[in-house]
Formats: C-alpha cells, structure tokens, sequence
C-alpha cells in the first residue's frame, strides 16, 4: 500500500509524502529565512521540527543544520544525515504516526499554509556551472551558427562540454527578469548594434544542487558521484542570443547569460527520484574509463514549458521535453567536472544545458524552435520569434508515479523592459 | 618632503608608508584570520587599532569592520571609508605623530613582524571574472591556435572579451599548485589522451577587487567605475594549455583553468596607485560610448615572472612585462561587464587576462613564450617548454616612485604532481 499523510493531498499535487522537497522560506513574521520541505499546500517549518526535538536519529539529533537560513550545512553533511531526515519526515508526516498529526499546538507552528510563504534561494551557490549534455540541443545550435556539416565538434562526445557561469545572477523563481542591453553582430562595416537584446530567449534545463563536495586536488569517482548530489531543480537559463553569438569568440558565453538565471524554489532530492530512474542513453564511443559508470542512469523526468503573454488571460505549451533527452548524466557531468582537482562544495548549482528531444516539439529554446527567428511560433492568436517585454515564461517538471506525482512545482519568470 | 614612519623601511621595500596595502593573515596564537596593512617588515594588525578607537573618523568609528576575518565588510564600505581609513593610518604610522610610536603596548600587540604571519585569501569571492584585454596577448594566441591569417577576432576591438572563471579554486600566494589530470586533443581517429597535463603554464594577470556592488539590472558608468575599485593584486592564472585546447570549443575555457588560480596575498589601493596612472592607448575604432571614458587611465606596474627549477638554487627570470600594456583600461572592464545588468558584489575579483608586451621578452606566459611549445626556453643551464614538477613560479610587480616603491610583494606557486 502506498504511504499516505495525514496532511490531505490532492492526486494531482506535485508535493505528496513520496516526495517532501526542500526549499526555505519567509513569512511575514520571520525575518530570516527558514528551511522546509513542501507537503500538499503546506510547507513543513523544519526549524519548528527541530526545536520540539523529533529529529532524533544519530546524525540528526543536536544539529542545528535545520536552524539555519540555508541548506548549506544539511548539504555538506552527505546521504546518511539525507536518508536519516527522509526517513524522519515521512514517518511524522504518515497518517498512522501520531507525533505531530495529533500535537495541535505543534502543526499550527510548524504547517504554513505555502499560499502565505515567500519562498528564497535555499542555498548559498559559491559556484554556477552549465553544461551542454543534450546532443539534439549541441547538434541543432551547431547547425544554426557553423552550419550543417559537422555542427557537433568531435570533443562533445568524449566529454561534458560545460563553462562556468555567473553565481550572484541565479534568482528564485517568480523574480522579474529584465532585458538585458549590449551589443550585438555589426552589419558590414558599421558599429555593433547597441541597445536592449532583440533575441532573449528562454533556455530548458534542470540542475544538480552539490552535497559533500572534494578537496582542491582531489577527484570525485564518477562511481560515487551520486552521494555527492542532493538533487534537482528546474532552472531557466535565460539567454540573449544577440549579445551571445557576437561576444562568444574564443572564451564562451558571457554577459549573454549572466543578467539573470531562475531556479525552482524546491529541490527534489535524488531519494525522491530513484523510482524514475532510468537507463542512460547508449554512449558511443564508450567514455574513457574516468567516465564509464558501472550503473548508468537518466531519470524520466516529464518537463513542459509554457509562456504567457501580457494581458493574455492563458499561457500556451510551447515544448514538451524530459530529463531522460541527456547525452551525458548528471554524475558523468560531477565527476568530469573535478578530474582536474576543481574543488566543488556544497550548495554549487551545475546545469545540464538545454534539454532538447529530437521532436520539433520538444525543443528546449526558442532558437531552436524558431530556428533564429526564421519562423514563428504560433502562442494562442499571437506569434513569437522571441520573448516580448511581459513575457511570463513557466517551466514545469514532474515525474509520474503509481498514484502519485514526484514534481518540482514552477520555475517562473517575467520578462520586464530595462530599468535605467 | 616625502612621507615617512616612524617604523624603520628599507628604501628597496615594497611596502611604505605611501603604499599601506590590505591583506588577512594568521599567527600561531589566533584562530581566525585577521586584518591587517603592510608596513616595511610587520603587519599592522588592524583589530587591534580598532578596539583601541584609534579609527575615529565618521565612517570608521564604531564600524566593526575590521573586526571581520575578511575584507568584504570594508570592501562595500566605499571610497570615502577607504579614503578615512588611509588618511588614519598613513597619520598613525608617520614619523610626527606620537599616538602610535609612542605606546609601546599598543606597538607590541598591533605590529606583527611579517615572518611571524601566515597569508591568507583577504576576502570571500563571490565571482571571479577572467578578461583577454592585452592586444598582443590576444594576437599570439590566435596566431597559434587559428593561424596568422585574422587571429584577432572583430569583437575583440570592440568589448573587453572575458568568460566566468572558478571562484572555488583561488588560492592564496604560495599554494602548492596540482597538475591536472585531463583529456587532450586524440591523434587522427584514436581515443583523446588523458593523464597529468603535459602543457602545463602560467599566465602573468593581475586583478581588480571589486568595493561596492550594483543591483543586478542596474549598470554602472564606465567614468564612475573606479569608485567601485578597491584595488589590484598579482594573479596567476594557472592553464593546461592541453586540456584548454580540447575542450574549449564551443563554450570557452573550462578544466584547463579551474585546477588554481593564485592572488598575491595583498591589495594594493587604487589610492596608493595613483602617483603611476599613465595615459591608457588610443582606441581604434573608438569605444562604444557606453565604454568611451572622459579620462582613461592605465598603471604603470612593471611585472616580473622568475622561474625557480626544484633543486635549483637560484630562480630565472623568464618575462618582463607591464600593466600598461593593457588594450582596454580596469574601469571599461567593469563597466563592460554590468551593461547587461550582471551584479557584482564586494570582494568579486576581475583577472585581467594574460599582460603580454609587444616585445619577445615581454610575453605573459609559456605558451608564447615557447610558441606552444615549438622552441625551448633557457633557464640557468636547463630548458623549459611548459613547466615542470618542482618548478616554482614567481611573480613580483612593482611602481617605482621618487625614493620608495608602491610595490606587490609576489605571488608564488610550485607545481606538483596529481595526488591520488
């Protein structure tokens, strides 16, 4: 028989006992933030948990990583202290333990209604990364800006091609993004143009939140890359293709990333996943064997996007993709990333890339779906070659159980003119 | 008549009383790090000056901002603290004034002989950014890497090119620095190689620390940029050239560079830097008037790089090179970097790219120096092409004025070999 709270959840919620994601929070009566996991439309205050003292397992008991503003000491304390507060929380939160489900006092302090909550950045990032895993993704950008013929370059399918982002930019969903100004491509022998980008973009991906992370010098086993990750978010890696494709050359992606990246306020951990675990794609060639996994898994996981134009009463499907569209995996992607000796730590966001499925409909961005703005894209009697001031772009993400959902709620965000 | 302090400095220092940079640093007998000044031989520890309410300007007095084990709270503080705070201890340490000189219990606890301290990274880096702003720099390694023909692409006469570096991987002067492991370019149709860096370089750069930040979607003017620089160190931005080369296409650099970066250990201020601004080169074609400066300033810093053989007695100095060489100023960089809205935050440090010269003996790392390594570099009876285990590297910057220096002490590194 399934495992069923006492806290009435709807079939269709994305937040059952299965799941219990992380995020942190404020209300209007607290002034830090405080760490929680979603419950049906509850966040379940972990503070308050903590304090009347039912964390009680070995690692658990005495820490104050539940009193924190972040989730960052949580993170670093590795899967056993994970496992132990998953184990915890769901025995509070079952219908048949009667701790908290019949202590009064305690669900009205520690069950906040989610409408009332204002949820925050649950960690602190010292360091953002974005990857480039998806093949349909590298294969349709490479055909776009180089051209048909060889559009992937040969490194791509020996290693997760990734570079570093920009930390102090990545927001919380439901953030206002503002369109951000720059240059772009001269025509002929003129000046570049300058001014507000004319080709902002959204771009699908998911992210891996880091747990215990490696001493500089050291290498993670890509064989035990797994405890190192906590889990996942949804994330937005709002793009201005414009300021990109003319400032890229020789060093990467720049300032047409770094105005603003969004991420989902709910971190469903890797627990939560495992029962949507699923085989990787066939990899060939075979990776080196720092790459090669002994178990080699995706997670099939369903992700939609959807935008909503100013004034429009209704948002419209614009992709329909999966995590599962991954070339690389996340734990090819974490140890990769530290066979040099780069020391990540706890709470460091490493993106997957654009999710792109080899359907037009399940193309990750709109440079892809609008292949640069030679086409439309019909939204709901309206058309779209890129995203217009007003724009609320909402990416959803859900895995699908026997009567329950895994899902990570929303990762929104509103495109808005610039500011000065 | 020049300044000068009652504390004995030796006229070859790099650190008088008109120089005072900022760094943190440990005793034997403290837990946390401290802040402190250098002064000829000792570190002036600059808690101790604050709990005896010797900082009693407006801004200073009170503040606990040297208090703190890093410079990050003084650092969003802003020019007119930094500006107390200079005025305050040039007038504590001068030769006239008897606050200081005069209390031998305070001189006892709050100067520090300099061989007793150990250095450490004087402030959090919430993001490093890494510019390509030396003209000849960006020349030799198109050349190289795409051939004589166009090896300098358009944009970069445009816009300061830069890419997000690895904040994780700073470390203080005199880290020992692992050789990476990674993948490098295959021969024909084989797989790449992997294994310990074979092209393992320096690169000569120095860094601009970042005081105040803006809000992310707000810009920062190009002619107010220099109130949002607290100062400048010596960086060593530390590349496996193989690695780099395979892996930066399509998205820049990325494991070739996030094995170590080293800063030297003290932030000379954009004050005591003044004495050696120099007129900056003309641009052509002019800067976009987002970038176009009232005033543009370089420094006149000359830069040395030694290279010191394990085993060796003595060090070789293998380049000799300047900031001034730089094609696009400190300030256009900054502003560059937030005209799309990008926040930066107090403590972010700004590499300036390898500072190359004109002239063969002015070339910023091996890489040119050795024409990827195509010719042997002499060094004291042996030869190098990319640098060894055991080779330490040192770097030294130093402006010469009337009488005294306004120097960088070094910033230093030995290599050795992957760990496990």
């Amino acid at each position: 028989m399934a495992l069923k709270s006492f806290i009435h959840v709807h079939p269709d919620s994305h937040f059952p006992i299965q799941n219990l994601p992380y995020g942190a929070f404020k209300t209007h009566s607290t002034t830090l933030p405080r760490l929680g996991v979603a419950i049906g439309d509850y966040v379940l205050d972990l503070s308050e948990i903590a304090k009347s003292g039912l964390f009680n397992s070995p690692l658990l008991a005495g820490s104050d990583c539940f009193l924190q503003p972040t989730l960052n000491k949580f993170l670093a304390m590795g899967r056993p202290a994970w496992k132990e507060a998953r184990d915890t929380l769901q025995k509070l939160l079952s219908s048949t333990e009667p701790a908290l489900r019949d202590n009064m006092e305690l669900r009205q302090k520690a069950l906040v209604p989610m409408s009332e909550v204002e949820m925050v950045l649950p960690m602190e990032i010292g360091d953002y990364t974005d990857f480039f895993s998806s093949m349909h993704h590298a294969k349709n950008c490479g055909t776009i800006f180089i051209g048909p013929k060889n559009p992937i370059s040969p490194n791509w399918f020996r290693l997760p091609i990734a570079y570093h982002g920009r930390a102090s930019s990545v927001v919380i969903s439901g953030t206002d993004i503002i369109r951000p100004r720059g240059q772009g491509h001269p025509t002929g022998n003129s000046t570049p143009y300058f001014g507000p980008s004319l080709k902002l973009d959204f771009e699908l991906e998911m992210a891996t939140i880091v747990g215990p992370g490696n001493e500089l010098g050291k290498t993670i086993d890509v064989n035990e890359a797994a405890d190192h990750i906590f889990g996942v978010v949804l994330m937005n890696d709002w793009s201005a293709r414009d300021i990109q494709a003319w400032e890229y050359v020789p060093l990467g992606p720049f300032l047409g990333k770094s105005f603003g990246t969004t991420i989902s306020p709910w971190i469903v951990t890797l627990d939560a996943l495992q029962p949507f675990a699923c085989d990787a794609p066939k990899q060939d060639p075979p990776p080196l064997p720092y790459l090669a996994e002994k178990i080699s898994k995706n997670y099939d996981i369903a992700l939609e996007v959807q935008i909503k134009p100013s004034g429009q009463k209704d948002s419209s499907v614009v992709t329909r993709s999966n995590l599962k569209n991954l070339y690389w995996t996340l734990t090819q992607q974490l140890a990769h990333h530290t066979i040099n000796g780069c020391n990540l730590r706890p709470g460091d966001l490493l993106g997957t890339g654009t999710i792109s499925g080899p359907e037009p409909d399940s193309l990750g961005c709109l440079l892809e779906l609008t292949w640069n703005g030679q086409k439309s894209l019909l939204l709901n009697g309206t058309t779209r070659k890129f995203l217009e001031d007003g724009d609320e772009v909402i990416f959803t993400g859900c895995c699908k159980g026997d009567g329950y959902n895994v899902g990570f709620g929303t990762c929104t965000g509103k495109v808005v003119p610039p500011r000065d």
